[in-house]
């Protein structure tokens, strides 16, 4: 149908591209795909119950409130809440610290509003969180892409990079989507180390932080940042810090949040009035009445325990199916991991012929802000019950079996 | 505290400012104010018992799809229900030409981000909705101002104003934020021709239109534009239509929508994905829950028989209280209505004395994109009770009076 709004598009929309996975999932509608392509939280591990109670009283207790208009900063103890919850991490701050977003993906928005003009470079592993790439491209982003490896960032290539000018460096330190990669902690050191001597600013993205399964927490870059400027526990303000409800809660309730110096918050915040006034009172007021009496520390083992027997059963299945000449990465947290094929392959060409055998994944170019990865492709572990983990990867297995004798 | 962000701050920040309304609300927090200021719907109306019952049963019911991730175009029994009840308005449309977002804020933000290239001109009502400035600002639009009587926009000044060429016209056509006008139906009709002559898209945001006491139910400009067209009931595709549950059903929840050309659609869906990947899923299944078996045309006769009432008080006491030459408008509907104050005097020094006196309410001039307006004020009639309305009214008659005698 051909309309007046046809040809009145702005030229931004050129680089606003529908992402390649939204795409793909399309093709893995069918109920039969067993899908590793999806970055979905276990829905089996959702705490219906304690949802069921806090919407009672919510609405009993603070009905009208709850579905009024709220701030745009948040509500004040939900991010009063989340202020003790970082505290506890060794980053003090307070309520005016914090911005609660509708889910990471707005901060990402709002993070790109305030600080990118276009043809702005910004600095972020490679490969990186694809939902940052969108956001960013928006406004015109460029992007000066650091290689990483089991360790997280190659930091030895990063002060080249740190030399091109970056606007700011994006590091997803814990369980990265898509490699579930961890940085070292002597690579954080290095990382914050040359970010100082360069002047340059971090956002630390966070969201699968708390969901290790195996060896102990690492300091969060935020903290090594203020450690080293021997300000320990206070926080300089120089790391945003982003992090979210979806993985250790519910991602349907879009809940996230922002940890930024008191005047970055602010600008967020008149910046958001523009885009959305505030994010949904209720669910704030619902995910704050969930999260009391430590219910967080306990979802979360709870939710170790599921993703690391699925993450275990993953990498069991890959060893047992995988043909030589295959890699994957071993994470001891979050969601996903990473498989490197030969570098011959194209995952794209693999991920037609895995459709044909009902299994499905996501090819890991686009994960690649300046091309490269053709060989590569993220499985998602939390989200298929271990016999369907079983089942897919067998699938996978034979198809990658078939496409390696036949080159 | 000095940060690394300071000196980082994208070009457009300096466009984007924090709202009057917003600065001049913080003054009102002392609980004594009674306040004509915000634009809240009345909490006494909020169907929180209706809200239960939805919570347990969709939680019951759909529990793990209710929490979980949904499609940025939105939960497709609650668009199917947008459509079938934009159908009796006259509008055929399905459920792929409709995107719910979050809160009409997020929709006047993705209209901005889809259409308006920098120096882009948008026409528009003056005054017109505040929201709609700040959302586009943030793009770099620059406005043609069209005045508006108590008829509505004033069609003799359109003509002129379209030949300066907008990339499209912005209206709200019922019982208008912020004078609470309505545009007559030859008004409208004569819009409709006009756009099409000068082959301008039109952006109807109708929040309000259900909110009617009295009189009949004026058609939509959409409407009006596919009979001119000779394709009566069809979606034509030349007006982009918004509405919201804001102001029928709860704030709280940020839930609204749009309906335009599937492609517009799909284009707003691409660039809502990097925003914040979709609306909050459980809130979208409550509010599909609680509009089961005509709930909203229940409760939206319940708000307007509480919002008549005090309409008809705030009139009563106008009408008592403010000295000769002050005029007010007489809406049919809404939430709010408009006063013009003498043309010496300035409605923002009004409201510091008022803040005195305890009651405040909005200076009118930013409303008006290109300047203008200060002696005017918008007064919300929805959120108070009609005792504060009326105590309220009497203070801001004594300021007055004190003020127009001193001059």
């Amino acid at each position: 149908m051909q309309t007046p709004w046809d040809h009145r598009y702005a030229q931004r929309m050129q680089r606003i591209k529908a992402s390649a996975i939204r795409e793909l999932l399309k093709l893995t509608s069918d109920p039969e795909i067993i899908s590793f392509a999806g970055g979905l939280p276990a829905p089996d591990v959702f705490p219906i119950q304690e949802f069921q109670e806090a919407c009672i009283k919510v609405l009993k207790n603070n009905g009208p409130q709850a579905l009024q208009y709220g701030t745009t900063e948040g509500l004040l103890p939900l991010r009063e809440m989340i202020a003790r919850h970082t505290c506890r991490y060794g980053i003090n701050v307070n309520p005016s610290n914090i911005l609660i977003t509708s889910g990471s993906q707005q901060a990402l928005d709002l993070i790109g509003k305030l600080f990118i003009n276009r043809g702005d470079r910004i600095l972020v592993e490679a490969p990186t969180y694809l939902g940052a790439l969108q956001a960013w491209n928006a406004y015109g982003a460029e992007y000066i892409a650091v290689p990483s490896d089991e360790d997280g960032m190659i930091t030895d290539e990063l002060e080249s990079a740190l030399r091109c000018g970056p606007k700011f460096m994006y590091i997803l330190p814990n369980f990265q989507n898509p490699t579930g990669v961890t940085i070292s902690l002597e690579r954080r050191k290095r990382i914050v180390e040359l970010a100082d001597r360069y002047g340059v600013p971090i956002i630390e993205d966070d969201p699968y932080g708390q969901l290790r399964f195996e060896g102990e927490n690492l300091p969060a870059v935020e903290v090594l940042d203020s450690q080293m400027r021997n300000e320990p526990g206070t926080y300089t303000g120089n790391v945003i810090y982003l992090s979210t409800f979806s993985k250790i809660l519910a991602p349907g309730l879009r809940l996230a949040w922002v940890i930024a110096p008191e005047e970055v918050i602010q600008k967020l915040a008149v910046a958001k009035q523009g885009v959305d006034l505030h994010t949904a009172t209720f669910t704030q007021y619902v995910a704050c009445e969930v999260g009391q009496h430590g219910f967080f520390d306990r979802h979360v083992k709870t939710i170790c325990q599921v993703y690391r027997q699925r993450r275990d059963v993953m990498l069991d299945v890959l060893e047992e199916h995988m043909p030589p000449g295959i890699k994957w990465t071993h994470p001891k947290g979050g969601l996903f991991l990473w498989v490197t094929l030969p570098n011959h392959m194209d995952s794209k060409q693999v991920f037609m012929e895995a459709i044909k055998e009902k299994v499905a994944f996501v090819p890991g170019e686009p994960f690649y802000p300046n091309g490269g990865g053709e060989n590569t492709m993220r499985l998602n572990f939390s989200y298929s019950s271990p016999e369907l983990i079983n089942e897919g990867i067998a699938r996978l297995g034979r198809v990658l079996q078939r496409m390696m004798q036949n080159t």
